[in-house]
């Protein structure tokens, strides 16, 4: 069955993203870079390659506006994302947005729809797009906040850095009291790996 | 060598302890006190022995005030802690305190002794107590912090359970960034124990 998956790296003291992301900086501070050293390091990344590629595995993915690039009001149509044009999604990728856009087709198969009605619209659509495949919620922590709020999502995978940052945005926050069921804890050497699923 | 350890049951949410402490209620709300079901609930107390067992290995304890009882100002004589008459301790322990208050010796070898000249001289005391065994920070949340932003906690071990709280003190609030090294990760049914050193 189809599920709605849900990646996101934090912090020990839960944040997942910072203040001050730029074009140059895409998850805000340089300390907030290193949530993501496990994915990118090439060092790491050999060791949490079943973590990484689950992440991609989905036939379809929706993410918030900031996750999509910084946000400057006026959409600039020169940016295409932070990935490139060969964006690692290769699969539709439904960007939350306020203002209009026109899709947004990448080269290797990643197109981004731009959807300006709502978290319940997206998942539609991205449902719609991924068939029997799982939707994957990319970010930001602000958009997975959401998510997790509405009760949408099935899976949620927390990655875990041996870090404490002390500001930023926090996984969490505005989501009201839930139970979860542990489906799984692996560590690797610089990132523990949570997977939960929520108690319905 | 003897370390100074801290244990603590965190909420997926980072939650350590909730608003509402109470003679009945220590841990504060109901939904707080399922933080430490792993430890009290006789199912999952089996197969969580070794960390159980853990927490109260050490030579001495050092707490907060409010993890040895609601604090109303004056000391109550007749209140001598949350454990009854043979707390599970079976050693020195320094209650960290605002007020005076006369040594406190209970069954089966734990002692409360009250320190008034702050984590420092409690720390010194406690040392030299448990002699080459460990020193055990027992909480709660805001003593921990306390210990953490000064640097002096050698091994912090979290449970996290799979829970969203929402509301009351967080573990890492209030303490400076930081970079730590994972040592393990173990997940039983109903809780995910996390243990760190930091990088010093």
């Amino acid at each position: 069955m189809s599920l709605v998956t849900c990646d996101l790296s934090v912090s020990m003291d839960g944040f997942a993203a910072g203040p001050g992301q730029t074009r140059e900086l895409p998850f805000g501070t340089i300390e907030h870079d290193r949530l993501h050293d496990w994915m990118f390091d090439p060092e790491a990344e050999a060791e949490n390659r079943a973590e990484i590629d689950a992440i991609v595995d989905a036939g379809a993915f929706i993410m918030g506006r900031h996750m999509f690039g910084p946000d400057r009001g006026e959409w600039d149509l020169d940016w295409h994302g932070w990935w490139g044009e060969n964006p690692p999604y290769h699969r539709p990728v439904f960007v939350l947005a306020h203002r209009e856009r026109a899709d947004l087709p990448m080269e290797g198969g990643t197109t981004f729809h731009f959807v300006t009605d709502g978290i319940h619209a997206a998942l539609e659509r991205a449902r719609a797009a991924a068939g029997d495949r799982n939707v994957a919620i990319a970010g930001g922590p602000g958009t997975v906040n959401q998510f997790l709020a509405a009760g949408l999502i099935d899976e949620l995978r927390v990655h875990v850095t041996p870090t404490i940052i002390g500001a930023g945005e926090r996984l969490f926050d505005g989501v009201p009291p839930a139970a979860f069921e542990q489906v799984s804890a692996r560590s690797t050497s610089i990132v523990t790996h949570l997977v939960y699923h929520p108690v319905r």
